[in-house]
């Protein structure tokens, strides 16, 4: 029997899960530790994981890898940033051997990568995911997470999209993908038209029921989320994209606009590009990191025999 | 001494080219046989290798690999189709090996993708390539080459970009990067504002020469490449970004104006990526994928032992 550990490590708690092969049997959390610019937080962590093992029983060596996810860039299992963390750049891997009683393999990744591998694990071989929540995120999995050069792929948010509201964005450009087609964006649009306040959900509830200037919200930001996919996919060309977030909610309603404008503006050896909605279920942050660090240990252990 | 071939099938001619390591040793053309929808283009090919091994006394163990070039989308050493040599869906690597009286290693990229790895060979970990000609062509590399699911990644002469033209690409679409940045595009837009055709390079020496409309010509396309380029590196992050073709031959005049549109567009984290020219020289295609199939024996070689 061989455990694997997943470690998602946010702003507020740290979630814990324990994998037997690829079955959660044990999940707990702690509090993030920002003391000092969160330099407990591994240390609590790692005492948190051998308090678990002493108490059930479980030999060191049964622990085949330790998956650990952080809110900020990664590239090669080092630590960029973490602002949420006070974390600067801190290599992860290095600090969990330093304090484990044990040698195991470690590895690290970005949190919302590591939420994607979950997503795709042993369904797809690439895929690229759009997040849609308050924010735009992305992700971008071909054989494995693409994490770029200082770890900043996938930031689809931040995609350039031509549209008459020039919102400003959080990061301080103009016309963001994110200004215009997360839920905040969507409720910025329908205010610019309206004057009125309203949350993103009911923004869908009056389109669906054919409220004139929410449908009219609606096509304009399936038009934006569709003609993002068509470059996604005439770039990266992936097997399938995969559309997350409180946005995604809106279902089938969402979906089918969402490929409508993605068949208008895409190039024709691409149109056969599959979009689902994600059916991501809790903690699949942790699971996410777990299945990856233990996926990459299999690779390593590979090549090294 | 162990030899490593390449050979880039174009729609004309075949080029070979036989290294040494990493130096060309020597090369040869031949004609490009497209009766009956190419079928005898692999056995030529393969005679003139058979032929120039035996008048160099070369023997068969000798030869460490040959990676073929192709016209057309490639996944996994499977060729999807070629238009322009009659090629439906081939597996050009048993093709190759069925013909060949030695076993070597075979390896086979799309020819774009193979200029691009001549370009970055033991220079980039990742990077992306785009290529401004009479359309336009891109590349991507992160470790190695992104096929994509049907090997239409980096077709990003087809991205949606706004433009008040709406010429029509010839894939079908309107508004493809490549109707307005290429060397057509750009002849386009001068003979949108005056009426006259004049050469893409002219163009661009009047506006180096500050003609009024040839400037404003080629700032506009500079934000359009500007744009795309910001948008490749937030998708993928790459180390560099380096701009090829006919098109960039016009040299730090045009790479001064797309690094400041880049600069105006970028998200803040990969805003830092360096742009820089092509310095591809003749034979590239076939010394590419020499190379590329060279270093897919190592890792294979070093994945069984």
């Amino acid at each position: 029997m061989k455990y694997s550990i997943g470690v998602d490590i946010g702003g507020t708690k740290v979630k814990v899960v324990i994998l037997d092969e690829c079955k959660v049997i044990h999940k707990y959390e702690l509090k993030t530790n920002k003391e000092n610019n969160g330099e407990f937080i591994i240390k609590e962590i790692v005492d948190s994981i051998c308090n678990y093992i002493n108490n059930n029983d479980i030999k060191y060596e049964m622990i085949y890898s330790i998956g650990v996810g952080v809110p900020g860039p990664v590239v090669n299992d080092v630590v960029k940033f973490c602002v949420n963390l006070g974390w600067g750049e801190k290599n992860v891997v290095v600090e969990f051997l330093n304090l484990l009683p044990f040698k195991t393999f470690i590895s690290c990744l970005n949190d919302a990568n590591a939420t994607i591998y979950a997503e795709i694990y042993n369904k797809y071989n690439s895929a690229v995911m759009v997040t849609l929540g308050t924010g735009i995120g992305g992700g971008i999995f071909n054989g494995t997470v693409l994490e770029g050069f200082n770890g900043s792929a996938g930031e689809i948010g931040h995609i350039n999209v031509s549209n008459p509201y020039h919102f400003k964005c959080n990061c301080g450009l103009h016309n963001c993908f994110e200004t215009v087609a997360s839920s905040t964006g969507i409720q910025n649009i329908y205010k610019f038209k309206t004057n009125i306040d309203l949350d993103c959900k009911e923004i869908f509830t009056k389109a669906i029921n054919n409220d004139t200037i929410s449908l009219e919200v609606i096509e304009e930001v399936c038009d934006y989320i569709g003609r993002v996919c068509s470059i996604l996919s005439v770039t990266i060309n992936p097997e399938i994209i995969i559309i997350g977030g409180g946005v995604s909610l809106a279902g089938g309603f969402l979906l089918d606009k969402i490929n409508y404008y993605f068949n208008k503006y895409s190039f024709n050896s691409v149109k056969n590009t599959n979009i689902i909605l994600s059916v991501l279920k809790n903690d699949s942050g942790g699971i996410g990191v777990a299945l990856y660090a233990k996926e990459k240990r299999k690779c390593v252990s590979k090549s090294e025999t």
